[in-house]
């Protein structure tokens, strides 16, 4: 019996890797003032469908189907839909309402390498401001958190205005703009070639193509690159503008962007997260319009791309091992360190002393205390060092107490 | 747009005391030597329609549909039939294999008060171990939960082999026997007049009924009370015996049980979590048998009963609002308190003072800071404690270092 096609168990190890991630986001996000919400999985195919192009068409690239009272239903393809209804139907949410949320979306995709059914997003978005001091925080959020996570980084930005500007200064008419940002959102993927042949198909001018290479200084006096410069004002003022590139042909096709668009690439090249403005969203989903920008880590992605860099520590540091009767006394002992604050295991199996030495040590389980009858006799229990080899012993009467300090001076 | 039908949305307040609940839950679980694991929330009908009487009957009760290929999926009703999945399918996890996985389950039930078609459970298993050491490691994880929440409550133990054996000196026929659990299972919600029609109904003995009211120690000597004896001995020389009472009617209808069954109840009464041994289910999944113990704790039933005694605490402990043109220091601030490890929000509106100290007071937002040109020139900022009311003057110079002392010092 295996996974349903394009998702993943994650075992242990994996599982505390992602963890780790998780919970460094999770302290990034809340150092900056947001607050979790948490949304179903399931969701009104309707609400689903109002997304961007969205529509009917979407079914082919999400989990749909009908419940028992053929309600339309679906897997959400993201957290920032279900977020939009959440602030749409509670205006009484004082705004800025600032809103992270860690958890699994669902696409209907082709699996491929890091690319799954099912994944993680750890997402925030801001609710009510349109200041350009929103888009530092997401940057600042980036970077803290690629910081902790010990990795190289660098951040994408562009706005949608000033390359639709730019489109249109190339030739591109009002009218194929969509099509003409969609073509180039491919240009990562596909090359510029093919998106030569793709805007020819389409009776896009091409000059955009050429347009975009003059890079950004050449564009910066635009009234439409006017946030990018406020932003990276700021970024200069805080030290932090070497984390980030304009880069002019970011146009992250999803069409519901308004303004700065982000991408998170890691130092090693793709792209493991973005986000951006999107101020007319909320005002779909109900009367009041609201702006908003976000951004989401895509946490499976990270997880694949620094599986080696990511230390593994299992979680017990103490396995208690019996020898005779003296299981009693090992429950009272293993209990004593539970209380301690020492997460410990203790010998299940009732297995020999080799066989437990052996599980401990491919768990990785740090110290392995061995209990006989001789020890209980004696008052002093013996307590392995598994890294080193080296045996020490501890009392029995102050065990829970003697324990912490030899595990905590590690 | 409303949520689906018996699905909740998790405002920043709710969302707050789970992950409270979640995070005491994982600190268990690890202190115990658990490791996480997580599989998804999707799984192939064919694993779902497995366990116990299931089979296409469990269609009706759960989320079922087709993905585009005509795969049979379904939404997972437990984190128990994923984990045999994972467990029966890599022989090579070492035994005991000790996981916990926190994550929603789905169930196509009819809504009511804290029953909701999405709930999340947090799961305890222990695979590869028959010995009672397991149901003694199951109990003081709930005991050290509970303890942790604050909350009263008692666990309900019995033994399915027990019940049976009762049973069948009560006259019910071996095979009229899981007929006679499912009705007894129903005793606390339906009551004991409708359980005697439902048997007499089924053409079983209504015997048991008043066998079942002789209580524990009148069966205590029978072979098939063995393990609760020794639990009940193990429990007692830890002080732990307090916690638990036998109630022989407890049946926890699911068939799969094959030993020792819990249920946790909130000091009010409901139940709150469940488990028991199930030592045949993961030979069902693969070719192996592996003997195997769980529980779970209902979070949201945990949330719901104890949601105005679990304290609500915002993340955001200091907010930074502005008059007149000083946002590039304040910045500089809100980043320095954030650097030393402050929670921290700077007005992302604009917004008056009054209006900002409305934000911060209605958000429960401790401390709040005014940075003004005035203050810029003195070199001092005034930081507000909302709860006393008192303001302190704190240089700018040293603002990371001063404002932690305040905020730490509370």
């Amino acid at each position: 019996m295996q996974t349903v096609r394009g998702m993943r168990d994650l075992l242990p190890e994996k599982a505390r890797k992602k963890q780790k991630i998780v919970d460094i986001c999770r302290s990034v996000f809340e150092k900056y003032g947001f607050e979790p919400l948490e949304t179903p999985v399931v969701e009104e195919f309707e609400l689903l469908a109002k997304k961007g192009s969205g529509g009917e068409a979407i079914k082919e690239e999400i989990y749909y189907f009908k419940d028992k009272s053929e309600r339309e239903l679906g897997l959400r393809f993201d957290l920032t839909v279900p977020t939009a209804r959440v602030v749409a139907s509670n205006p009484q949410l004082q705004k800025p309402f600032k809103r992270y949320q860690v958890g699994a979306v669902y696409r209907y995709d082709r699996p491929g390498a890091s690319r799954y059914r099912e994944f993680t997003q750890a997402d925030i978005d801001i609710f009510g401001s349109k200041s350009v001091l929103c888009e530092f925080e997401c940057i600042g959020i980036m970077k803290e958190v690629m910081e902790k996570l010990g990795s190289e980084f660098y951040i994408k930005i562009n706005d949608k205005r000033l390359l639709e500007e730019i489109a249109v200064q190339a030739g591109v008419k009002k009218e194929q703009l969509k099509d003409c940002l969609r073509s180039l959102d491919k240009l990562d993927k596909i090359g510029e070639e093919e998106i030569m042949k793709e805007l020819e198909g389409k009776g896009i001018s091409t000059k955009i193509l050429d347009a975009l290479k003059k890079g950004f200084d050449k564009y910066s006096k635009l009234e439409s690159a006017k946030e990018i410069n406020e932003l990276i004002a700021i970024l200069k003022e805080n030290g932090m503008e070497k984390y980030v590139k304009v880069d002019l042909s970011l146009a992250r096709g999803l069409e519901y962007y308004t303004g700065m668009v982000f991408e998170l690439c890691s130092g090693k090249g793709p792209s493991i997260g973005g986000g951006g403005r999107y101020d007319e969203l909320i005002g779909m989903y109900g009367s009041q319009s609201i702006p908003a920008i976000g951004f989401s880590f895509g946490i499976d992605r990270i997880m694949d791309l620094l599986d080696s860099e990511i230390s593994y520590e299992p979680s017990t540091r103490l396995f208690i091992a019996c020898i005779g009767n003296v299981q009693k006394e090992a429950i009272r002992l293993v209990q004593e360190a539970r209380n301690a604050g020492i997460n410990s295991e203790i010998d299940l199996m009732q297995r020999s002393i080799s066989k437990n030495l052996d599980y401990a040590n491919k768990k990785g389980i740090p110290f392995v205390a061995v209990l006989g009858e001789n020890e209980l006799k004696a008052g002093k229990i013996k307590v392995k060092d598994m890294a080193k080899g080296k045996e020490i012993e501890i009392s029995i009467k102050n065990f829970g107490k003697e324990i912490t300090g030899k595990i905590n001076s590690q």
